[in-house]
């Protein structure tokens, strides 16, 4: 029976992206299987498709057939099915709400969601003898860095304000307590810093219900005509230009970062829960990420800058070190790639995948 | 419909005396039924009989009838069935697991039942508009003190060493930023110091399953032949006599601050979520535990000192002021009470309720 990689969340911005890269790259493996499990919270399905448009998508463009199932991950009885159908060798565990502001005005389906949905995932693989997990966990967890670039040797749990924020942590002390109590446990936890960008072909990107969050949907939602103006919260960090810096990933050198991990499972020496920064190390400001992008799409991106946003720090951006050596992995992808891909995506589909 | 008290985890050891002390203090309340939610994870039911031996106790200690219902507050639908059945008014919330060192070998167990059995409980009151929930927490959220006597203040979450720990923080956490989001909630979290002793009746008390945790029935089983000797983990801590400082508080007191915790939401300006230490505010040694043990058994209790155990503070005790200032309560048992009560109980049932 082949054995496969199951990707929990797999329809979402970085799941999505993450099931191409190892399609992708699938000649360069032993063969598996892509099995994808997703409660399509945030993902599109259009009328009539079995599957939703992301998966379909990538189906099309890399010419391989994904399994999906449209399921809840706290569904214990419809993920050990899904464990009896498939050979299941690891997880990549992506599933989870993620939006910092929705979280506080919706903690307790945050954690639900998040937390108990973890555990349940452990637990059923654990019954199934898997234990190996990529997890999809953020910087959020340093909280307030005390130093920079921050490094996997950050304190995290302090200084935490939202609900996302904290249930990134708490699975990770779930997974690390795991670790510690049964040393079959193989456990990677990516800490994204920030991703962006989309896949090269302009065909798969960051879709975002509602408003974005984020800066660089919200300045290519500008630059398309969906929005008015970007709004700039604050101009008076002690920055380069007083905006708020961040370490900017591309989405496809994040995708990269998680078949690096997938392969360290490969090595037999390997063990316990290891935390590594995906990030390149570098910090853009806002006016930067601007600038940047208005080279890449010739759009005029209006701004305004109004105060600072509670909880938001001046600088954040990854010690990268760890990931060289433990993932051999690097970003590769420049600013000026990150704005074009993500302007490819936007001009192309400017609804997102509504009008792919 | 007469109002109700759901007490979950009603049939364990701070769970039992809640119940009773409520039941005994009734005339001085408005009417209310007591609805008890237990697996019996930790409780003991006779043979042929339809409740756990302490609700039974109870029963014929007060003359007054205890709803029972045996379920798993994880059991979504089984809880709602009992929010439809009783009008319930408020929620004192005792079930979780709890034993430190169980919780480091199987931490997925742990976290399972201490926060999504809380997550769900939470759901279910909402969908029942009862938003009034006292919480059954620990001083070990202080983790390390790093100052003394602990109040509520005092920072939480680091220097978490058991999973046991970091289930009672995350679920504070957790209600924590429900309370922020929502302002229906009304959260009264009470960290205990350490409970001991047992009811005055001798006839309800600390029934742990296999080896005892901890030092109070662990000195009770030795003064009663059931174990042999009682280990001191270290005599070089800074303390009065080198051995570990905690502040026990009997289980009546405590029992006693649940009861106040119910009376404050009548308040009609209480509000949000509030963390109360429940202690004595002064602590006592193990070799004054021992004496005072003595001295109220009788009984000789062979001691043999060892190295310290990892994970141990040398001393521990509450800043008790807000418990006086926001509950209107203090401790008012002595350690003779502790020691005298604890010895009754175990001296008349040796084997805990098994022989009752």
């Amino acid at each position: 029976m082949t054995s496969a990689i199951l990707v929990t969340g797999g329809a979402g911005y970085v799941g999505s992206h993450t099931v191409t890269t190892l399609l992708e790259k699938q000649s360069d493996n032993p063969e598996f299987e892509i099995v994808v499990v997703d409660n399509l919270a945030n993902a599109y399905k259009a009328g009539g498709q079995k599957k939703p448009e992301p998966l379909r998508i990538i189906e099309e463009l890399t010419k391989k057939t994904i399994h999906f199932y449209e399921l809840d991950i706290s569904d214990r009885e419809g993920l050990s099915r899904i464990f009896e159908t498939h050979n299941i060798e690891c997880v990549i565990h992506f599933a989870a709400l993620k939006a910092v502001g929705e979280s506080v005005e919706k903690p307790l389906e945050y954690y639900q969601a998040n937390i108990t949905g973890t555990c349940t995932l452990l637990e059923v693989m654990r019954k199934y003898g898997v234990y190996k997990l990529v997890y999809s966990s953020s910087c959020t967890v340093y909280g307030e860095p005390t130093r920079l670039p921050i490094d996997e040797g950050h304190e995290t749990g302090r200084s935490l304000t939202s609900p996302y924020g904290k249930s990134k942590y708490f699975c990770e002390e779930i997974m690390k307590d795991l670790c510690t109590s049964d040393k079959k446990w193989k456990v990677i936890s990516l800490r994204y810093f920030n991703p962006v960008g989309a896949h090269r072909s302009g065909r798969i990107g960051e879709d975002p219900a509602g408003v974005p969050n984020n800066l660089m949907p919200f300045i290519a939602q500008v630059a398309v005509g969906r929005l008015k103006e970007l709004l700039v919260f604050g101009n008076d960090y002690p920055t380069v230009d007083g905006t708020g810096v961040r370490d900017y990933i591309h989405v496809e050198d994040l995708a990269e970062g998680h078949v690096k991990a997938v392969k360290l499972f490969q090595h037999p020496g390997f063990s316990g829960f290891h935390a590594v920064n995906l990030g390149t190390g570098t910090g853009y400001s806002v006016l930067q990420m601007i600038a940047a992008f208005h080279k890449a799409s010739g759009r005029e991106i209006p701004y305004r800058i109004v105060g600072r946003r509670a909880g938001d720090i001046a600088a954040n951006y990854a010690d990268v070190a760890l990931s060289h050596r433990l993932l051999a992995w690097r970003a590769t992808r420049t600013l000026d790639d990150m704005c074009a891909d993500t302007w490819r995506w936007q001009s192309n589909n400017p609804s997102g995948y509504k009008t792919s």
